[in-house]
């Protein structure tokens, strides 16, 4: 008969506290122009999810992995609960245009200043002349590259006259007596708001993927970059460093991509066709006015075999 | 040995439809002054929670209760999981400012309009000047009576400037090139959005408690009051008779609340001492400045007592 | 202009330790003949739930309420999410049949003793001879009073033949090489499992509003009253209070059942008379073989009624 | 100004229907030796996943991706909540072992056959001669191969034995009266259950995911492929592609992978060596005993590399 599980050792069972952390508590780390991320508290460590995945596993892990090992390999193969065995709980303040996206992850608990109950935050996020960033081309929902630093002057002082016309009117409702409630309607959305937001570490590093990708707006991203970098890294050094080598830098590559890959690595011009025929088969090779026609899923490919070294077989043709 | 379950029929299992929902599918119900709320799809019928909870209370159940019997003791006793098995998908318009408070339930499915994507909906919310309310005295986040009409006025041409200037450096922004996601940040809070939200019953139900209360925000209660009584009441009329007199219509006594109404139950002089001490032992009647100190707790209980027609024992000191 | 929200102050937050929880930390409660609950870690007291609170009603809430008098109002109007705020971690023995209903609170994070990785904990929970419950015979679902001693000892000897048996097989199984998944799947389901279960407070609240209650089964009541008297009473004092108060000693009369007490509440034959035809219109009354027929929320009503020392106004007809 | 969002026609918002799914509707699959599953209802269908996507993306999206194109796009780059609008209703029966592992599953609404309520379905799993699997050498939680005939027909007869002993002892408790809440503690786990299980498309593609997968367990995969090939290909085909290729067949490479295959991808002795310093830095090429060290990182990244015909290029050392 194997071993049977252990009781931990009453030692085992302290709160653990990341002197790291604990360093930093209640301190704001400045976002935007007036927006802040602080850590009120926080639930476990590195070696928390170690010991939760530890009952799961039963003692036999302890012999075959270090905690380092363990976790990268929980991260590896997406066994996600041992992560949700951490909690960080922070206090922010956020331009309300960003908190509408932030508040999408349903997975958190969130205690919001309410502008019903009290006089809204006084005080909205002003972009500077050189920030004002242009629509991108070929994104619909992107960014790229500024407005000219005298338009970006102009736009920033209409913004300053806009954001002082809705404070004036905010007031003035306030005090012809018009409830709070109602009387916010119009603040505008870079008004800041504030907020007690508390997520177990297996969401927030969810949150984390999605927030700090180069796809994600440029102020939530500035928001999820301080909370990784600053925070996450200093709290659970192990669970960073695998988040950063397993989700952040993965590259995932599709069915279809990985046999275009597999066809490559053949080597030679075999492999080459044996790649185009892959691609054909998935559609990805019709011909357009002018060459191939646009096809996002092959583009796609083609930008993670660039990263990979690897040439476009069907580049050549 | 007693029966076993026995597999529904097949005939039991076509695809429940509701008349009288199918009626008024994809047909816009008006809200505010450019909202609106319509049903895009449905799952379930009153049937099919009586489906499941029978599947969870075996055959047995299909004696002693009727549909309706049965449904309204599952509302009365929270069995809460029967009630899952509906789902309602609906499209809203609805401003970003009520849109804040309806998305913080987080247990519904969203996708919403998105202003990174496409030019935000060119509708503001404007408030009538017969229709600014005034901050209630009493309730910090509540509101009682509207401003004079003169004022109003006033503040509605005031709105309309506002929205105007907002809109019109929105506009100014587009057209030297700056991107949506950016353009936007100074919009109102009373600028439309539109969402598809789907929602299962359990959850909606809870959403309507709280939405279509008293207390709630006067226009996120019109949506809520449409999708209860011109949307739920059709789609599962035993349901939402079983909802109206089990949750909106019930009446929450707290342990001392319960103590002070069976003391007064006894009767005579003797129940009204005995309920005193009740309050007293709860600290409900230590002196203030004028009479009895404010209590909050105590004022709620001397509203219910009235509603139940009982004296307040402790006026009578 | 009303005061803005003010930063609490860097002392404010370093992270709450509850010296009486602090004192259990690691320590097992015994439940049951083999299990255990015992508190592996704990974020946030019962100031941060008021801390919560306060960011969403901001600064004003300071001046007109206590900590316990703000606890009580949140309990008392279902103000949930600042008890969100508060999260707990327990390591936990228990029977896979109480597991099974345990497990079905979702809002919770798990990680189970896996069987398909290690050996089945060797242990199975064993009834003595005077703890065999029988059927209820008014419910379906519930039992009353117990088997006779001699009957009982009967079948505790049946039960561990039986559990012995169960265990034989499953050894001789893994002898055998058959793979642990597998060998597994003939344990009885009294077979112990342990877990780390790690709930926040409000989701704790409402599974122990459940399990506490005179109609959970008495197995996993045993393991909810453990946790709720114990280890939360302990933890957050002024919360346990008022839940006490507000949630399990609370009473709810539905609309029909309000409208019959306040027709009471007017006292006199007139009441009752009034009483009546509430009753009637509800359908209560309905003529059945022996007085009036069968209805279970006449009964529940009936019961409510004595409770609160107020006749049945049908009785006497 | 770009043109503002239009609503959908009316006759966009019929409730879809999926003859291919309407055609099974209620028909159970079997699965298991007593098992089954059966579709009771659904919502939405691939049109709707695009719907829904196109509210969240504008009219835009309508000109450049026709609606297979979009659901790759949304599959590929894990916009999820477009997935969320469909809805599934499943009955099934699963023995409790599998169901222990299915329930664990926490974004689904579930209810459950009780047997509390009634008594316990009468029939429990049973394992044919052939089928008992034997453990896996090199994965603890694994399976590999099958006991040898003679040894399993022995190991069958004696599973029935048990089966059979269990449920006497269930049957004789009963008939003495023994609560059924109580009298069920020490059925097998083997037994079989029911439930209406009903889950978004979204959390279904990760359950299917999760239970599909080689790694998963037997029992639950046999479910886990009923449910995906023979009723989620058919209700929303274009998602069940999208998903096949970019989710189950797809293979993901860590950082530290991607960095080996770039620099095999550069080619020739350079390109090896550059693997190899890749490898080291990541701490993979420690020297052990015979040869290597263990490391499992490095041996899943080998297995990567056969699978994409690219060298191992530290085999060669």
């Amino acid at each position: 008969m194997p071993p049977q599980p252990e009781t931990p050792a009453p030692e085992a069972l302290s709160r653990p506290r990341v002197a790291d952390l604990d360093a930093l508590l209640g301190r704001p780390f400045a976002v935007l122009d007036d927006g802040f991320v602080r850590v009120v508290d926080y639930m476990g460590d590195d070696a928390a999810v170690v010991q939760a995945a530890r009952v799961s596993y039963g003692r036999g892990t302890k012999r075959v992995s270090d905690d380092r090992g363990l976790i990268r390999y929980l991260m590896r193969h997406r066994h996600t609960t041992p992560f949700e065995m951490c909690e960080l709980k922070l206090h922010v303040r956020v331009p309300m245009d960003a908190w509408r996206q932030w508040i999408r992850h349903r997975t958190a608990s969130v205690n919001e200043y309410s502008t019903r109950y009290s006089i809204a935050i006084d005080a909205a996020q002003r972009t500077a002349p050189d920030a004002w960033r242009l629509q991108a081309a070929g994104n619909r929902q992107g960014s790229e590259g500024v407005l000219a630093p005298d338009q970006g002057g102009k736009i920033s002082r209409q913004e300053g006259e806009l954001q002082d016309h809705a404070r004036n009117v905010y007031r003035d409702r306030l005090e012809r007596g018009v409830a709070r409630e109602q009387a916010r309607k119009d603040l505008p959305l870079s008004t800041y708001t504030e907020a007690y937001w508390k997520i177990d570490l297996h969401n927030l590093l969810h949150f984390l993927a999605l927030r700090m990708d180069a796809h994600a707006q440029q102020e939530i991203r500035s928001y999820a970059t301080v909370i990784g970098e600053e925070i996450v890294a200093r709290w659970v050094p192990l669970t960073w460093e695998a988040f950063l080598d397993h989700r952040r830098g993965s590259l995932v590559l599709s069915r279809i991509e990985a046999e275009v890959v597999a066809a490559l690595g053949r080597g030679g011009e075999e492999g080459q066709q044996q790649a185009r025929l892959v691609a054909e088969a998935a559609g990805w090779l019709a011909d357009g006015p002018r060459g191939l026609k646009r096809n996002r899923e092959r583009q796609e490919c083609e930008a993670k075999l660039a990263r990979l070294n690897l040439p476009v077989p069907w580049a050549a043709r």
